[in-house]
């Protein structure tokens, strides 16, 4: 089965806003075998919703429509559908008496215009709404010959996400034939898009009853391993299988198993050999210690560290001797080494980073040019030094060198088990 | 004018995947006072393309259409929009001997579907691609008694920007009826949506030919005022006008007329007066030195500090004496009043900030819950200390803080002025 899926609101034709209800719906109803045919923005105009609602009618067998339910004249979802359809609209009284009581429990006057949000599509079922007071609506319905489940909800996310696992999931359920879903999400770092798809394209295209998706972002790549099969055990022996021979093929580039960020990777790996971290950043800027932080529990491996900005700064924070700034300047190998291990004896962790480098867009030079960055490594016995060249902006360069750092740690504590 | 954005591709329609271009199409479209009247999302489908390209005609005096123009069988955007507007396809020979030359110089063997690449609407004009192989089209035609400009152009954002820029705008801005267009970007600081609205909407709703936007996020408020006029100089007037009863009304609210991040505004501010930043972090683990160092130059006003996560940390790089973490605990306002001006002494800059506070979603009590945050500024003579409750998630948390800890150094620079 397919789905539909339109959103309405005038400021989602804005450069600032975007649907992203879209996404979450996407990902729930891949779950139970429903792939999107497509998805529509439209404004508070009644014809061009008339018309995006009658298009999809005519595309899919699920029909969504978000936003548009409450009680402003913008709000006009209600009528479209209904003129769509060719159905009446009826006021629900239990609906009205329900937002009359929500008001008079507030002690705020109810204006007119509320009562619409009683209007519902003749032969629909109201959806409650547990977080607002503008209800949602059911329809199974027949729509040129074919059976169509058309389902209204509210437009903003706190309300969507709610009424669509309490209400619309379980009837979804009852009214698609029943499929069984098995997925898997593996990340890949520091590897190019192109050479893992190289790579692992001869063995995907293998399987073409699971649907493996590509997404990379700035060193960091995930492959979406989805099977739908008639029992559960038949999708997820399928998933297991392709993720078993995707993992032998990228041996230890794939970092997660299971969709985890690389942060906690490290962490994980930290915990599981009673070790700590400390990081000492220049060009990345507190980014590495940013991502770890975020991550709850981090506390426990992650001891902190130093933004050494300045150079004053690396020496008073990681004691990297001045000499060796004045000699081999603040983006250099060995001072990347020596924020590393001064970081580490100071904070007195069992592993130490230093990071060094040129985020641009000025400060380059023939010799160093915008884009080189050093990143170390140290615990105590042994210093690792990375040199490294990132294409791209100050983000970019600056992203790069951090997920490369977070890498670097996962593969030394890899070798230490 | 208005138009419509088609976007083509099945990623489009995972949930892993989200057009991004159009945003930048609506913010260059809405420059020549052009609309959007609907987006839609379709998959690499013929039968699909061609219905939402007819939609798109009936609704829009310009369609766009992204992607779906490379060499694969996929790539079907040509074919379908031909079939649509009812016009042939012509190979365009000048095109197909480019490709040729350009394989040819990287020694690559050419395939015979990336002659595709040449075939042109009828009366279409192919338009370069700097950035890439697939060229774009350009379409003025006449589609139902109305004239409509057609614009295919190719999905990845690298390539159709440029070939936005280079070859569409100036094509537009030709096509279209001339129109003057000013806009202004005020940004607010830790300021309630609906308190700022409340405070404004009076002002704003008397400007009513200026169209006003605010999007908030995280303690960040932005204001969108644009405005359409025969000449420029009567665009600019209105909004320069609106935006300054806004800033009259919100005072020191408004940190920046220009758009500009507060990051950036802190650094402007530091240099302004010759003064420089450290800061010493626990909860938000970086994020401050992170969003401070994402600005280029920041290094002439910003020195760095550290990321004191653990308690031992706290005392090693800013001097927080033991007793006191034992006594108020890490979480308190001594605290981060001693990171401060610890931070501040240790690195010998002209302002010090410490933050600690509780991000969640564990390690809450009832005297200290998730949510509490102290924050502090501290110039060596005084230190001011704020208590915040924020609440949300450990990332909500967070964010609040950075953006907290940044708008008070802003204020305190502003005093010192």
């Amino acid at each position: 089965m397919n789905c539909d899926i339109i959103a309405v609101g005038s400021e989602l034709l804005t450069p600032y806003r975007q649907d992203t209800n879209s996404l979450y719906l996407t990902a729930q109803l891949n779950q139970l075998g429903v792939r999107l045919s497509a998805k529509t923005i439209v404004g508070d105009r009644r014809e061009h919703l008339v018309s995006a609602v009658r298009h999809a009618l005519e595309r899919a067998d699920i029909v969504i429509v978000m936003g548009g339910l409450g009680p402003t004249e913008d709000d006009l979802t209600r009528e479209a559908v209904a003129e769509a359809l060719g159905l009446r609209l009826r006021r629900n009284q239990e609906i009205v008496a329900a937002l009359y009581a929500r008001f008079a429990a507030r002690r705020i006057q109810i204006t007119d215009n509320n009562t619409k949000q009683g209007d519902v599509l003749e032969g629909a079922e109201p959806l409650a709404n547990s977080a607002g007071t503008a209800p949602g609506q059911w329809l199974d319905t027949v729509y040129g010959d074919h059976r169509k489940l058309v389902v209204l909800m509210p437009g903003p996310p706190s309300e969507l996400k709610p009424m669509f696992t309490e209400q619309v999931l379980p009837r979804l359920r009852e009214a698609i034939p029943r499929r069984h879903f098995a997925s898997r999400t593996l990340k890949v770092a520091m590897m190019g898009e192109s050479a893992c798809d190289q790579r692992i394209a001869p063995i995907y295209t293998r399987y073409t009853d699971v649907e493996t998706t590509i997404l990379a972002h700035l060193g960091d790549i995930q492959l979406n391993l989805i099977a739908t099969k008639p029992t559960l055990e038949q999708a997820q022996e399928r998933v297991d299988a392709l993720a078993g021979a995707i993992e032998e093929e990228l041996d230890d580039f794939v970092y997660s198993a299971n969709g985890e960020p690389l942060e906690r990777i490290v962490l994980n790996h930290l915990e599981l050999v009673g070790a700590t971290l400390a990081v000492a950043e220049s060009c990345t800027g507190g980014l590495i210690a940013q991502r770890l932080t975020g991550i709850h529990g981090s506390s426990r491996s992650f001891l902190g560290g130093a933004v050494v900005y300045s150079n004053a700064l690396k020496t008073l924070f990681a004691d990297v001797p001045p000499e060796m700034i004045a000699s081999e300047g603040a983006v250099s190998r060995d001072v990347a080494a020596a924020l590393a291990t001064g970081i580490r004896n100071r904070v007195g962790s069992t592993l130490g980073v230093g990071v060094t480098g040129i985020a641009g867009p000025g400060g380059g030079s023939d010799e160093k040019p915008v884009g080189l960055v050093y990143i170390a490594v140290s615990d105590g016995t042994e210093t690792e030094v990375l040199e490294k060249h990132f294409a791209g902006d100050r983000d970019r360069i600056r992203q790069y060198a951090a997920q490369q750092a977070l890498d670097l740690v996962r593969r030394t504590l890899m070798t230490r088990r």
